[in-house]
């Protein structure tokens, strides 16, 4: 069953390595069918350079395996309350990629310096709160999923605009409208939190972009008026 | 038309990925005919490993294309007012390498340092002002080359010694005698932004490089009395 | 004699430049069979390229060779005191990795700052008080296992939760359950040393992370309830 | 003539690129025979990929070429001036390799902090003063070398025992007893560079290394009670 989303799940892992986003198997990519409201997600603790396209498993919305001999990534739950509180995304990645993973331990969002940064992040990349003795000792990689919706929500932030996240003292989690657009927005989070904490070195005082520039530079490659590329896509 | 300086700028646009100058499609190589006025110029959004020679789209001193059947880079009309206002310069660059990125969102200028930064740039390499709110929301493109050469003219910077600029909040633009040329300023911006970043850091009250060192590095790689490499070019 | 763990130990040797945690021949890998008490270990000064599985040495637990045509690594004697003193593990690695080299050149522990640690690293990986003079004039390198050894005895720390340690103005020991198992441990502390040095530059004030958190990552992977990865071995 | 030694000073350019030590033409190897005196250097400006055997320039002791049908490196001045003055060495480097070149640019040695550095360099590698006007207006290459062979005569540093130094506000030079060998420790220089930086950064109180540990770890690899290796030569 969902053989095309099984190829582009196994493609969008294996691009983790390939854009060097990972150490080990310190990642994971799902995607999502949302008329069956099946995931598919990279088995646990599997090496990137042994992974096939049978071994990606079938989890349903409550994150039990419908179809797979292997287990699911530890983290699948977290991947499926992302699926169930942002309606609009179709992929979803884990990384500990170093330089987002960095701005995550020191417990701060990534703020929206330059353009680079606005071509893909309508503003700074939010920094969940601490998670509770109770949440960590509860069902912990769930609650993860939840600290991230709570600090889209109560911050009245669009996951749509700003496809990524920091999970405080742990790592980023990004998304976007495929498993592909995921992966390619956690390689734009990861080069925004480089050239920011280079930046932050260099002047300690710097301050958030200008808005005019921020809205210029992410409308000219989102939404219905966008301008960049060869107008076939969502500005990818 | 314009076959050769197609190939060169095709060439040109290839050794960004080469030199790790460039994440995804962030850069884009321009070359100029100075006896036509015609521009040839990479596509906005194609990757570069699916890049052909007949890809590259021809565009006359407005920034109209003249032939092509892709859009242009979405950065043509700034390239068109430097190749305008800088009457020596045959190639330009646009990227975001993330050492000058760093530089630019920073709103700092590069220091000359050292001689690595002497033998290309002839002192600091200016970072424009911020561009007002009208700049921005109107012909934003345009703008960002009008204030490259306002910086350069007010300033009184030669952009024949200075062959680089870094766009406030932004990223680095650089250029030359052709395509090539501009790509190897470029590189050089990169390295000397590296460089001076880790200078700043373990000497912050580090001053700008004596005079007579810059000229003495500067004039042996350029101009008339130039005696560094084989004699058969400009000193590149 | 021990043919199979030289080839383990050749390979896990040969890792170190497929990781890049080696420049030139700055690094080994030594593993222990505990039924006969022997050790192999790579030889003194011989390039990777050239290693070959009947290079390795092997030694008894006094650091005698016992078979071995080459001298061994100049390091035998700080391997064969932590063989002695940490009965559960099976492979050691010595590396001067750069990021761990920075944290013993000045002289601190890497805290844990975060879930990537937590993984594998059950707290601070501690660095060494600095050896005194009649250490160092003395058996060397069997007194700088001494003083790793004492490290962990005085402070209380269980060498199979801490894998690792950074001896003071050298460079970082990691452990495991074999050769392999150690060599992932010294690039998980490579990658934590990094990431901690830049945390730590983004945040001055930052604190040791929460031990609920610590807990948390480091027992889903390791001991008798752990439930990463496909449950068939010891969380590796 | 001296087919051999254009070879192996062919082999250690060549290897400036394969350790990631130049950008561009950046950099440049010699050897010397010091039965006859002469000096075999990279040519000016070649790139490396393109760079032959029969490219290599013969000089005398005074700089003159005695036979290549290429102008020799515009540093060969430097390069002649260390032969002549520091008997024992039989290669030169001069590089612009990115962390050297940070310590030259801030006008700083790079201090031994650690037993990386001990096993090469027996204590700091210096750097220059500052050039002078008339020195930088005069013969300026040759002036170069006059100061680096200051350098070591006013404070006393034997060149055998600190094979390289930094120029001021410009880059590294190393040597050693061949080309092989100056190209080793250009690399060494390169990476103690590195780890001291971010050792400075994370300790900014960090002192010099204790002497007992430099002398254990110098002479464990050098002179004629080294134990490091296979004994078949000079520590390398």
């Amino acid at each position: 069953m969902l053989e095309q989303l099984k190829q582009e799940v196994l493609e969008a892992n294996l691009d983790l390595p390939k854009y060097k986003m990972v150490t080990f198997t310190w990642g994971n990519v799902s995607g999502i069918d949302r008329e069956s409201g099946l995931v598919v997600i990279k088995p646990s603790g599997v090496p990137y350079e042994e992974l096939k396209r049978d071994d990606m498993v079938v989890v349903d919305l409550e994150g039990k395996v419908v179809e797979g001999n292997l287990k699911p990534s530890s983290d699948t739950p977290t991947h499926v309350v992302l699926y169930k509180a942002f309606p609009n995304i179709g992929g979803v990645v884990h990384t500990h990629s170093p330089w987002g993973t960095t701005w995550a331990q020191a417990g701060r969002g990534i703020p929206a310096l330059g353009t680079t940064h606005a071509d893909y992040f309508y503003g700074e990349i939010p920094c969940t709160r601490l998670m509770t003795e109770a949440e960590i000792k509860g069902a912990y990689e769930l609650e993860t999923g939840n600290v991230i919706v709570e600090t889209f929500r109560e911050r009245g932030i669009d996951p749509d605009m700003v496809p990524g996240v920091l999970v405080n003292c742990h790592a980023p989690f990004t998304w976007g409208k495929d498993a592909h657009t995921a992966v390619h927005n956690a390689v734009v989070l990861e080069e925004v939190a480089k050239i920011g904490h280079r930046t932050a070195h260099l002047n300690p005082e710097v301050q958030p972009m200008d808005q005019d520039l921020l809205d210029r530079h992410f409308l000219r490659k989102h939404g219905k008026n966008a301008y960049y590329g060869q107008g076939t896509g969502s500005g990818k």
